[in-house]
């Protein structure tokens, strides 16, 4: 951890991945997606993450469908490693998508308790010896939430996650109980987070269905990158700005939401959206009360919306600092462990994370206070690190 | 039009639709989408133009199908008194979606080349007495291509609009020959366009499928907000990145297309598609030779890319400029007639416009040589305009 008056900012990433020992055994317990399956053929390969539909290809064999999981999904060895190699000093470690949208609503509460207290206990130990024997890096997490259980059972374990020390917000994608983060029937949960104070971080996980790419052939000719370069970000503009348009942030406008991929397409979108609005039919006055959003876009990204920096390059991630209205709304974020260097230099910097990184610099090449707090300063003050 | 030592830049609008006399007859004789609907009950009211099979829901009354389509569609006048009330002295007018993409593969050619001709004969009569009869306004045209023809006819559609001394390009969808712009049967159209220095307007039309969204259901709650502010950006996106995706650029360096709405989310998603496309195993070096793209996106945003400044707020725009690598590469359009102010006021300023020149003024404030260009001069050197 750089002395308080050291040139070399603190680093904290708050957009990194851990499947803890009690979700990889979890998932390896399944046999539908999501699931991780170990193929007998090939006993000393990496077991094989399965967590699309479409990953389940069953004409091909299990062991080639999905991605090799290996340790890095899991260790906190190898994730204090990839701190150390970047000059990281704190990790926001988040359960990877699907999170617990799949469970069973008997069991959903007390998986969420235990993979959240799991969380806790791991980064409690990290940082209780930290400083002697981690190099001092620090560890926190964002929760999870039993989204398939009752209400009510979500609403407690929001209210529980407030007792454990090093949870600092909770990670949810975009179905929310089901039927999307417009359902009126989440207005519980979202008073809960309001009341409490918890920051949401958002993340998407179905992207768009094939066809919107023109079919599953289309996407197949490129790998992943259809889906994973415009169906992710895709889903997550499209969830906000359902939220935005039915009005969840008119009638909680407390509400703490921490964007992934610096909110996907809004800050971008954001001018179109109000102008959309605007010019609809729809919500023409109506006895002098304009229908839907009562708010602006703008006002919305300015006051219940954080977005990490995980943009890859400097036009992006300008967008997404003007939209936010402030460099103090944008926190630094590497995706890790996923996109890995493709090449065979295991010790190599990864290209994802010094692409953010540069980002950054070529954002605010003259204004290191600025870069301090989108690196690590902004997720210290508004998540309440103790670093 | 100002003089030459003006302060008051020529602003040219280069995102600007009409309906021409032709055009609209060809949609009103027809009675599947796209069609023009004059209501027999109410034969005052204004024809209703249905353009997306959404539109045409069967459980509704043909005379509330669609969109009231009035003179300002169709009509040279209200185009310049749109102009002369916004101060733009030069427009460059396409065809409005979904152009000739419906036309039976025999009579595309000829109705092809009877609108170009309409709108190079409208163009050449106004700017004939344009000096003195129509305040100075210049009008100009981009074409439409004869897609559903066989790619000899749409060929030689490209190479006569060259005689056409008003047509400055063509406009064009996301549909090529109907299997998208990444489709290998478009060689021999992108050869022509960029033997013949022709540039492309690429425009949306079909938007997303609804399940992209959550269903019809869930779109119809905010009327056209959803499709239009998020769906027609990402099918922009989609088809630009299956272009790149697919070597379109690497086969035809030459091709030059000007992207609407700026580039759909383009220039804020670029950093993210070179990331995923670097990091996808589909193209890891084979032999020493990459798969997939040769060019970097951002070669290809500097190289091959125009976008235009319909974004409606600085967080966009910004993001645009600094993707097009240049100020040299954004043109000004209003997407006129759509988007009408919804007040009662005929002779209001339109927001739609006074958002996207404001937007304009608030990314570079200090800085007016690049605000003409953006405004007007980059249309005039790039189009070859005669103001």
């Amino acid at each position: 951890m750089p002395p308080p008056d050291s040139p070399h900012p603190v680093v904290v990433h708050i957009h990194t991945h851990m499947y803890p020992p009690s979700y990889i055994k979890l998932l390896s317990s399944r046999t539908t997606v999501p699931y991780i399956h170990q193929p007998t053929e090939t006993p000393d390969a990496d077991p094989r993450l399965i967590i699309l539909a479409s990953d389940d290809d069953p004409s091909r064999p299990k062991s080639s469908r999905g991605r090799p999981v290996d340790s890095t999904y899991s260790s906190f060895d190898q994730k204090r490693a990839f701190m150390r190699r970047h000059g990281i000093s704190c990790s926001v470690v988040s359960l990877a998508n699907p999170w617990l949208d799949f469970l069973d609503p008997a069991t959903a509460l007390q998986t969420a308790q235990e993979i959240n207290n799991d969380l806790d206990a791991a980064c409690a130990e990290n940082n209780s010896v930290a400083s002697a024997s981690h190099d001092g890096l620090k560890l926190y997490a964002f929760g999870c939430l039993p989204l398939s259980a009752p209400a009510k059972d979500i609403v407690s374990e929001i209210h529980r996650l407030k007792s454990l020390r090093h949870v600092k917000g909770v990670i949810m994608g975009t179905t929310g109980l089901g039927n999307g983060l417009d359902d009126p029937a989440l207005d519980d949960v979202y008073s809960a987070l309001a009341s409490t104070a918890t920051l949401v971080f958002l993340h998407p996980h179905y992207g768009l269905p094939d066809s919107a790419f023109g079919g599953p052939d289309v996407v197949a000719k490129s790998g992943h990158v259809l889906p994973l370069a415009l169906g992710f970000p895709l889903e997550t503009t499209i969830a906000v700005s359902r939220m935005y348009l039915s009005g969840v942030f008119d009638r909680h406008p407390q509400l703490q939401f921490l964007l992934a991929h610096s909110g996907g397409t809004l800050p971008f979108l954001a001018g179109r959206i109000e102008s959309c609005v605007a010019h609809e039919r729809e919500f023409i006055a109506n006895g002098g009360h304009r229908q839907g959003p009562q708010r602006s876009i703008w006002d919305v990204l300015h006051t219940n919306i954080y977005l990490d920096a995980v943009i890859y390059g400097q036009p992006g991630l300008k967008a997404a600092i003007e939209a936010a209205g402030s460099v103090d709304r944008v926190m630094f974020g590497t995706d890790h462990p996923f996109f890995p260097p493709l090449g065979d230099d295991k010790e190599a910097k990864w290209l994802s994370v010094e692409s953010n990184k540069g980002a950054i610099d070529d954002c605010l090449p003259e204004d290191e206070a600025a870069k301090k707090k989108i690196l690590g300063g902004n997720a210290i003050r508004v998540l309440g690190l103790d670093l």
